[in-house]
């Protein structure tokens, strides 16, 4: 037996505890070629809100009664595999749940780097790392003297892109956040050259066109809304964003209307494209490279807030959705 | 003496007729290195709604009080510049009126090609076949088995996007137009596979649904609002839209809002990229020479609806834009 989250009923507008449940499931016997795991963290993430609405999103929406998935790191217990050892660390997709049996090929293996937490997996070195490193450098085809925005920019995503083009030469890296602490947080241990708090002191397009007169060539959107009207507004011209997320839509019952300055996208040359960093993992090994290098020489740095135990969960992930975190959402399972 | 169309005032919403005056202006004599023209044909087109707003196009606003500037083929009556003997047939921007004194630079020569009416350089073959040219194959990255989806398909861009798509081997084309006799046109003429009326028949989206029930690749945007919505809900994974004009919004005195479906950009991995033509004039050769080549071959088609006369030009592009043209809008000026 363990313990799992399920899914008790799908969350109209913003979810609430009511939608999970903390139940005890029975784990099958081991298969030849799979693997039992004790997961150590699990992670949540903006995009599991879209998988709790029925098939709307890009991924299979989650089941009803079922348990939740999502990225995990843990350690093999038990091993008909031989790909893995016991004491093995792994990365895979069953979180939600304190132990999973998986296939060998559903767990990647992970080899720790010195002084990097294993939670890092499930951040700047895992898929949000991956989603900031493709986002900005493929999709926004982000080149040296770019000026850049970034919105979410103390979240797990916007603080790595951030960082990202900071350290890959931009004229300018700007961030938007939802809290003074958050503006900071980007500031001072992010190295952003300027960030507001789009939560107060007027209109998104004032606070950016303030923090970067001359414009943007370069928006990495993870908020949607108000914020992409702004970008779109504050552009250069042959100017890109990357649409990766859209969070501050993500509990509207209707979606709400698009940017009304859409026109500027013909008049300036704009290109809005938006990605799936599943589509992109042929790129892991290079980011892995590249942001595991900045890691070892304290380039880069990230923050973490931590949620103890599988109970808490659901609250991680609520919490998260309000912004309550400053760099990557983990809960601690063990 | 010449005479020529002025803009008397900037329109608010709808221009009217009352926008326009028609004057009689002095030619100045002669520099050297100028040419004088005496104009045969002139273009009315939808971006010059734009630039009688002030200071919120792409290209520089009309002046209150002086001729407006366009697309023209005329003969060259007059020359003081080596590059030109009279009765050279050029193409020039200074539309709008009967003659004009310009400098030999800001004339382009053009060769009739047998059997192709002078005008079509102000269609086919000239801003509007390349705007169709580019925004299919560079911006909207076209390839062939793509199904692809023009509004404004009987237009003068759009008849020619839409006839590239074919010959260039699109999988499916369809079309929207105004009126049901621009449907059949965009059917038994040009060769779409299907086409519907948006202005009857009931919601875009259900229509654009019907006549491509697997969905959409390429998307070439000349009217924005309601259509791009559609197509974006339309459209399959890693769908291009080639955003070239908002025709539907330009009259509008506030800019309506945006797509509501925005969301699928992300989720499907699209791409939507705004141009101007005139950015891509080196692509003007490889334009003539496929297009002039289909011409010849009458594998391509185009209709030219004709107004005789300048004082009639106010009407033609007023006409234009409540969409009574069938393919090219042409002022016939002798």
């Amino acid at each position: 037996m363990t313990r799992a989250i399920t899914l008790r009923s799908r969350p109209v507008g913003w979810p609430t505890e009511d939608n999970f449940e903390l139940v005890e499931v029975e784990l099958p016997p081991l298969r030849e070629g799979q693997i039992l795991v004790r997961n150590l963290f699990m992670s949540v993430d903006p995009y599991m809100r879209g998988r709790m609405n029925e098939g709307e999103s890009y991924v299979p929406p989650f089941e009803v009664g079922e348990p939740l998935q999502g990225g995990a790191v843990g350690e093999v217990v038990e091993s008909r595999a031989p790909e893995f050892e016991i004491g093995d660390t792994v990365l895979h997709n069953y979180g939600w749940r304190e132990h999973a049996v998986m296939d060998a090929s559903e767990a990647q293996k992970i080899t720790p780097l010195p002084g990097v937490p294993l939670s890092a997996y499930l951040g700047v070195l895992g898929m949000p790392g991956l989603t900031a490193y493709v986002g900005l450098l493929d999709i926004a085809a982000f080149k040296e003297g770019d000026a850049v925005f970034v919105s979410g920019a103390a979240g797990a995503v916007g603080s790595v892109a951030g960082q990202i083009a900071r350290l890959k030469g931009a004229s300018r890296v700007v961030g938007s956040a939802g809290s003074e602490t958050k503006v900071r947080y980007v500031i001072d241990k992010l190295g952003f050259d300027d960030a507001f708090c789009y939560k107060a002191n007027g209109p998104v397009v004032q606070q950016l066109r303030r923090a970067v007169p001359d414009g943007i060539d370069v928006y990495f959107d993870n908020v949607g809304g108000e914020h992409l009207e702004a970008a779109i507004e504050v552009s250069r011209r042959y100017g890109r964003t990357a649409m990766c997320g859209a969070i501050s839509t993500y509990n509207d019952p209707e979606p709400p209307p698009g940017p009304r300055n859409l026109f500027q996208v013909i008049a300036k040359r704009l290109t809005l494209r938006g990605f799936i960093v599943n589509d992109h993992a042929d790129r892991m090994p290079d980011m892995i490279k590249e942001i595991g290098q900045w890691l070892q020489e304290r380039r880069i740095t990230f923050e973490e807030t931590v949620v103890e135990g599988l109970e808490n969960a659901p609250a991680a992930f609520l919490g998260m959705l309000r912004g309550e975190n400053l760099g990557k959402m983990i809960v601690r399972l063990v």
